[in-house]
């Protein structure tokens, strides 16, 4: 089957919906090249651009793109082969009324610091410091079931979970809500922190290579984002405080632990709290974003 | 200088105090071997041994040491070398109104795991499921500028801070509020996850080698916890939530990033969001804990 590109030129939203139209629609098994544009849709170009106020619209997301024979109840496996980035520099700005340290005394928003690609392709720059290039896929999501999130929004569905897990290498797996799923993503960065603090990483355009296959009557009932990393499985939550993401990230885990070992809630629990552990995604977007890593010495593959 | 042996059969704490009595004085340079008991002082031997609710001495801390020359002001830098376990198992617990999913319908507590140390003396058992030994130092700190905090509690003088980088290879620092420093350090665990979810790790008693060096005049001002790994140096801060905890240890990664590389506030911030990242230490202490990780690229020694 050979590579088919989907561009966000002739398709990308702004909100996932639980009725979104397909711009595209492909088989399970396809592989697919997806080509995204800046979080910010190139409204900065230099650091004389700034954002006065979080726009209306950000996180442009690539698609929908419809899989054939996803149903509700299945889910949705994307492998992240490669990202590329596409432009000769990100982005790295403050918002006022944006991020974690927002407000405080000597934070000033709006400002842009541009973060050129090097030479070498292989790292941006910040003043004099050199920052590897790791690209993240900050907004990856599906079709939600009832309500409607903009992009700048993660939950159930995916939507901004700003993951630094969301990489190349990783694999994703979302619940499937709707038919088709209708799988959409974009707002990529060159760098992220864990955290990311002042509400960005460094903003930059992408291709993404993704095999997507659909997972019929899976044995676990996914609920909310899982990845897959070489070394763990860590299901994804976002809620409205760190503490009730932790919660959800943890009882994810438990679920996972649990039915694969035969432990009840309470074993599972306490085995929680003694290997790999909770972790931050994003502390900014209008839901703050936890991720429980499961090593894979602990946890087979779910479906 | 030969290594000498601080134990807490001759002196531990329940509480940091500002005004603390040294068990022991040494040089800026000691060598110490610190034997720590277990965190629940032995109560829980087997599984039918259960705690109803969080006692009122708990997580004793040998000491506390007074290292000479240590004055207000100045930075403690505490090595960890090597921590061995000492018992033949560790245990695992839920208590009634403590730990992440406290009171949830399927979280029965109290419960007790025992978690025996393996043949190899390398892993613990839960259940048919082995976890590599790698102790952590769940209580370490130093006598506080002016309140008293139990063992319990983390807060700015550390405590029980439940951090996994709290182990050997790294070095710890905190701010020396009282003259001698008054270092004090038990509750190890065999093995514990990022959040420590269920409130405890596999606790047990340990060694812990350890070379203690009193910083004068330190070029940086250090307010709260810092911790040097090999390939990152982590601000450790304790808060009433996770996001209060995540501005703090923001806050001074910034501090840190500024002072090396001439940064303003806002520059630093950027900066900050773009690698390493925040990290999650405990979710279940009376404050809960975060460290910032600032990879040593971009930061070398702050003192």
């Amino acid at each position: 089957m050979s590579r088919e590109t989907v561009t966000h030129e002739t398709g990308a939203i702004y909100e996932f919906t639980p009725d979104l139209e397909p711009s595209a629609t492909v088989e399970s098994g396809a592989e697919l090249t997806i080509e995204t544009r800046d979080s910010l849709d190139g409204a900065i170009q230099d650091e004389s651009d700034v954002i006065e106020s979080v726009p209306e619209e950000v996180n442009a997301a690539t698609g929908p793109i419809a899989v054939a024979g996803a149903d509700p109840g299945d889910v949705l496996r994307v492998e992240i082969e490669e990202i590329r980035i596409t432009e000769a520099h990100g982005r790295v700005i403050t918002i006022d009324g944006f991020g974690l340290l927002d407000g405080h005394d000597d934070i000033e928003a709006p400002r842009t610091r541009m973060t050129p690609v090097g030479d070498n392709g292989e790292t941006i720059a910040f003043d004099d410091l050199e920052v590897p290039i790791d690209p993240v896929i900050g907004t990856i999501g599906v079709a939600p079931a009832s309500e409607s999130y903009t992009t700048l929004v993660p939950h159930d569905h995916g939507g901004n979970l700003d993951t630094t897990d969301m990489t190349a290498g990783n694999a994703a797996y979302f619940p499937v809500f709707q038919e088709g799923a209708m799988l959409a993503m974009g707002d990529c960065k060159a760098a992220m922190a864990d955290g990311e603090m002042c509400g960005t990483g460094s903003e930059i355009a992408c291709d993404i290579d993704v095999t997507v296959d659909v997972i019929t009557d899976p044995e676990f009932d996914l609920e909310r984002p899982l990845i897959e990393t070489p070394d763990a499985w860590k299901p994804v939550a976002s809620a409205e405080t760190l503490e009730a993401a932790c919660e959800l990230a943890n009882e994810d885990a438990i679920d996972l632990l649990a039915a694969e070992h035969g432990f009840d809630t309470t074993d599972a629990y306490l085995f929680s709290s003694l290997a790999g552990g909770l972790e931050i995604s994003q502390v900014v977007d209008p839901l703050v974003t936890v991720r429980n890593a499961v090593p894979k010495e602990y946890l087979s593959d779910p479906f």
